[in-house]
């Protein structure tokens, strides 16, 4: 499958690879086609390539084990979480062992004064908020999936609250990782900065694992805002909506959340959660802040709002409204898939500089509509990042080919836009040629040349990235 | 001088180097003792090691140009910004060729709409914000000296904005860089977020000019906010100044600068910028947002201040009150040189995670006065990095070897607590081995492993980080 690499794995390597972790692991090992089919797709690509083996290690000394015996054998070592990335990240396009850290997910330490905690890398994001109730602090990467907190960091996620608390890349103080030989190392501290030495958590945040299995993450929480505000206000027009969001940037407000939602998204959402909103170009927003604060910032998007044509600005520092919008917004993928059962999903996500942003979000809906495709386009925003969700029949080839047409088309836009091919939802296998004509091959060399002195044998995630 | 470099110069080479590069730059190459002297040192370290020439190049071709040869002839490189940095970044132990970027200082593109800069490196932070006037926006990077924006971005520069707006790792959205053999790529994007491949640019930030010369800069600018005030408060104890500071981070409120002078600094800035503050641990504060945010802001860190013993709490947003207050901040380091004058200056410089700060301010100011050590204490406390200034006389070997022990002491007791050896200033010459302690041969080893195999000849900025 994949064109750039050059691994190739001997039968015979991966049997006896197999045979030895059975051995060690027992039951913690498995070979059932079901099992290995399972955990060969994420939420997006139709491929399904499976591992000739999963196994479930508990802690970080068995995850150096198998690395230790696989990078011995040269047998391909692919990390799996919770299975929610989109691009085909946990695949296995040479075979090999599928390493499941689901059960290592504890939650290790949590400071405090510090603002801090450490965590197993299958712990789930959502885990993590529920753990801290009652502290005062939360963690707020949020890409909308209940994604584990390894997958989170080695796809350097993202969402809808990054335009306030970064993403994972603000988020991730220190990694413990396992190394494709087996040895373990500690990658940064947990002092707020730091200036030591190059920055390979960074570097390990968005690798996908191709350098390294993460055993170990410390996280930065943030103090959770003393009122939180939410508001719905649609548009009757696409670029209306979009210039407010740019207005709301420019302010210097720091906003907590700016969601988008086309009006075709909106049909969806309100079939599925059962919102009854006007089916136009809409915003979600909210607003984190002391009290007067957040009704100040609440007062000042209705205004930039209305300025663009926006009507039914409505917010409410209600839980319950909140909360049911936001629960509408996380389920809008797969609202949007049930408004055509039997579809399969792509998911494009590109990010642009806002200035670029009004223009190719409507050209894209035009494309779309030109094409006669189903896709509704949502996304973040206030990060000039947005998604069209494609939902071509599985056996429709026309379809396929409009989606990848239409699809290249954004792509080609965002980067003469001086934006990326990515937002927050990674390389994988789906975006590799992608990847390469936003950076060119001799960028892409500066990467393989990392990945040939990490991980000589080429074992971790082969097939991904480039 | 370097312990851990193979590289090694042979003098026909530099010879011919000099030589060449002389035909082609004229009297935009210098061979001249002073000159090399003035580029071999930074504020910092008292050993001058200089280059064998220094060279100005005016456009990025130049820069690649001189790479190319030094690179064909195995010569050393050495990038020279504004000669800010403390850890002698700028020196040349294996001599070589000086790169002197200042000539290279244009604001080459002010994207407004989408709140971000294009800059050569040689550009200063002071200039940038100068031609921004009037734009409504800023960059807020400010590790108090006008350095030029590719020293800060190859230092990893932060300062006393950083709680607020980020360090470099959170400005820097795109570079251009030379490689070692002269190619010329670009990494990132104009847009707010991405995740497409290994994140590159933030392995530059920080890199110490050790992976390539920087030679364009993207940088995130930000909205100026619509009301600044600034205050100064002073508490009767260094722990009760430290302890506010905690309770102001945790309550999540975004200060926009929290900064720490102990007693002997605040008399040292009394003394050079004629204060007439109370000569008290004291912490100066600004708060950035709506008019109604900032006296929101003012009052609660005022009620915490009072909580934790503060006096005299006095905040302004008269523009003339403030200015005052940071220019004097931003004296502080030449405030203190002046209590004592013919010394040298040594500045420690860790960062600790908050619930360890004021034990660690308190046992280094301890040991401080043990020794008999003339050195104040002042940080960017909300961030929990402080630094000692020690200032011993050049002749007092006795000092030193105090010096050295107390720094030891605090890096050892920084790293205790899950700190780190350098929050801002890097690793240069003279923290080679306090960055071994921190992080061990292995994540060392990692280190080398990009450096040999993106400059494989080691021709950049060698003796440095390693």
């Amino acid at each position: 499958m994949s064109t750039t690499s050059s691994f190739s794995t001997a039968p015979e390597a991966v049997e006896q690879a197999v045979s030895r972790l059975q051995q060690r692991f027992g039951d913690r090992l498995s070979l059932s086609r079901a099992v290995r089919e399972q955990h060969a797709r994420g939420e997006g690509l139709a491929t399904s390539l499976a591992p000739d083996a999963v196994v479930w290690p508990e802690d970080k000394h068995e995850v150096c084990e198998i690395l230790k015996l696989c990078h011995e054998l040269k047998v391909p070592v692919i990390p799996f979480g919770a299975g929610s990335s989109l691009e085909g990240h946990v695949s296995a396009p040479h075979g090999g062992i599928c390493v499941d850290v689901s059960r290592m997910d504890r939650i290790l330490e949590v400071h405090l004064e510090d603002g801090d905690c450490v965590v197993q890398p299958g712990a789930r994001r959502e885990d993590i908020n529920a753990h801290l109730k009652g502290t005062g602090l939360f963690f707020p990467v949020d890409p909308g999936a209940n994604a584990s907190i390894g997958g989170m960091v080695s796809t350097g996620a993202s969402g809808t609250t990054t335009m306030r608390y970064g993403s994972m890349q603000h988020n991730v103080m220190a990694l413990e990782v396992a190394l494709a030989d087996g040895r373990l190392v500690r990658l940064g501290t947990r002092s707020r900065k730091s200036s030591a030495g190059f920055d390979l958590v960074h570097l390990m945040v968005g690798a996908e694992g191709t350098l390294g299995i993460v055993t170990e993450v410390t996280l930065r929480l943030h103090p959770l805002p003393v009122e939180v505000a939410a508001a719905a206000c649609a548009f009757p027009t696409l670029a209306g909506a979009v210039q407010a969001v740019t207005e709301m940037q420019m302010s210097g407000v720091p906003f907590a959340r700016i969601e988008f939602l086309d009006e075709h998204q909106v049909r969806a959402c309100n079939a599925y959660s059962k919102l009854g909103l006007a089916e136009l170009p809409t915003l979600f927003l909210e607003f984190h802040g002391s009290e007067s604060g957040v009704k100040e910032q609440a007062e000042l998007a209705q205004e930039i709002a209305a300025g663009n044509g926006g009507v039914e600005f409505k917010w409410s520092t209600r839980p319950e409204d909140r909360s049911q919008l936001w629960q509408a917004r996380h389920m809008a993928y797969f609202a949007a898939l049930a408004m055509r059962p039997g579809c399969v999903s792509v998911v494009a996500d590109v990010c642009v500089p806002m200035s670029a942003l009004a223009e190719q979000v409507q050209l894209a809906r035009e494309q779309i509509d030109a094409e006669g495709l189903v896709a509704p386009i949502l996304g973040h925003v206030g990060d000039g990042n947005f998604h069209v969700l494609f939902m071509p029949m599985p056996d429709a080839p026309a379809e396929h080919e409009a989606v990848d047409h239409v699809y290249a088309a954004m792509v080609d836009r965002a980067l003469a836009a001086g934006g990326t091919c990515t937002g927050e939802h990674g390389i994988g296998m789906g975006k590799k040629s992608k990847l390469l004509k936003q950076y060119g091959p001799e960028v892409i060399g500066l990467m393989r040349g990392i990945k040939q002195s990490w991980d000589p044998h080429g074992i971790l995630n082969p097939g991904k990235i480039f």
